[in-house]
């Protein structure tokens, strides 16, 4: 199955107690893209200045992704400079420049619009929405969203919803678009607001995944440094999509093991800056850390 | 396997956002030995006051807990207040009478001396250890222990570790006692200083448990309301050590099920004030959790 990705392709600037990173390749759609290349055929919605340079293109290229939706506009790329914590579950912007990506209005070119799956990343859920517009029969869409549209455009987020089978968020978004306190009534809320699937991201301690006859615990692979959490949740996001994208199964133990590739390939992009990680990664670097995930959890 | 259990007997007095309960039953030995004994004989060595209420005296025996051992002082019995945080991973200590408590001296019954397995709940680890050198030839010892004591007696908790097969912490003192930020490096540090075992309690976000040759993670029961988080960690190693005491194996893929039984045990007493839940519990309760637990991670 084909899947699309509508989101941003950003360089990042970050800080974290193990080091620093200066304009690095970043951005919803490049983590996506990249860990779902290992499963399936992408394409990427996103726009870039004339800035992004011709190694990274060909980069995304190497790894099949399709780029005849990335855009190069007239200005400079969307650029985020963070800071980690000591506590790297916690992190200030320190800038932010939006660049090309402040009128970016997602057009899918022609041959997009019979794919299969689609991941919409992080951004206004209106233009969420216009995508969906553009798909031809998507057989599973699935979306991610953060405060900032909870809060600032939440009838265009609840629209969304309805036609939404997955949604991903964190513990705290998820308490904030249910009004719930516990993690576990605030799923079940929004599975009421339409999606089928709900999956709480929660960072080392890993994903719960909601749906109306199943809860699904995984933790996050126990790593003895994470060097660079930036992108983890796309990156989970990507490999989630990926591989029910390579399975072709929407079923339930499909979406679990589905799940546990999500979170392998976001233990291996935390383990360096940007998505350097993956550059390197094989399908057999995948599959042995998969039978890690068995053996950690298995009783 | 028979097990002893040292710690403490108390009245507790708590507040959460659900509610409140005034001197009710609390104390790590009292949910230790009441998750404890629905696996197997528990012994316990404590000390209570002159009012401790012969009521709670006939409850801790109709579950089959050796009370040789818990002496009656001159006195009253230990009380702590504390208030919870909406988020209930915080709390308060409002306040705290030792009581007879102060001057806790733990002695065995000489009919307790044959006991298998020892757990030494969190008191000073100077009293843990002068348990030890009364103790026959136990099978298995493990400890709890805290930042008070980390810091304040760490001399006496390092020589301690030495005669532990398992330390059970929380992440927070598991890095305090290891000087390490990350939980992995700290358990394996902590490895290094004597246990075989190390467990890691997380709270709402389950169990990671280390040995030299095994990592294994296993998540909380979610929970659509936890009441009153007073006693979980003991009532989790309660449970924990008595599943092992009744399979009387000490293998990895034992110690991993005594786990998740622990952490059923800890499910149930969170639903209500101080250990009531745990009053009208059954075995088969606790088995179709343990069910619920395996179609909660499987994969």
């Amino acid at each position: 199955m084909t899947i699309v990705v509508v989101g941003s392709v950003a360089f990042d600037t970050v800080e974290t107690p193990y080091g620093r990173a200066d304009e690095v390749l970043g951005g919803s759609a490049s983590f996506f893209a990249v860990a779902a290349s290992f499963f399936a055929p992408v394409r990427i919605v996103a726009v870039v200045g004339e800035d992004f340079p011709k190694t990274e293109i060909e980069f995304l290229r190497s790894r099949g992704i399709d780029l005849e939706g990335l855009t190069v506009a007239a200005g400079r790329t969307f650029r985020w400079t963070g800071r980690y914590h000591e506590d790297m579950n916690l992190r200030d912007t320190l800038d932010l420049q939006l660049n090309v990506f402040a009128d970016f209005a997602p057009k899918l070119p022609d041959s997009y619009r019979d794919s299969d799956i689609c991941f919409l990343a992080n951004i206004q859920p209106g233009l969420q929405g216009g995508v969906l517009a553009q798909l031809a029969r998507p057989r599973l869409v699935a979306a991610d969203t953060m405060n900032h549209w909870i809060t600032g455009a939440r009838a265009d987020l609840e629209r969304l919803l309805h036609h939404c089978e997955i949604l991903t968020l964190n513990d705290e978004e998820a308490k904030l678009l249910s009004g719930e306190r516990n993690v576990i009534r605030a799923a079940r809320r929004i599975l009421e607001m339409g999606p089928k699937s709900v999956l709480v991201k929660r960072g080392e301690y890993g994903v719960l995944h909601f749906s109306a006859d199943s809860v699904f615990a995984v933790p996050a692979y126990p790593l003895e440094q994470v060097f660079d959490p930036t992108g983890a949740g796309d990156t989970f996001a990507g490999g989630f999509i990926g591989a029910l994208a390579r399975s072709g199964d929407f079923s339930t133990p499909s979406l679990r093991r589905a799940i546990v590739y999500g979170s392998v390939l976001a233990s291996f992009v935390v383990e360096d800056f940007s998505l350097n990680r993956l550059r390197t990664l094989t399908l057999d670097d995948i599959e042995h850390r998969y039978r890690q995930f068995v053996a950690l959890t298995e009783f």
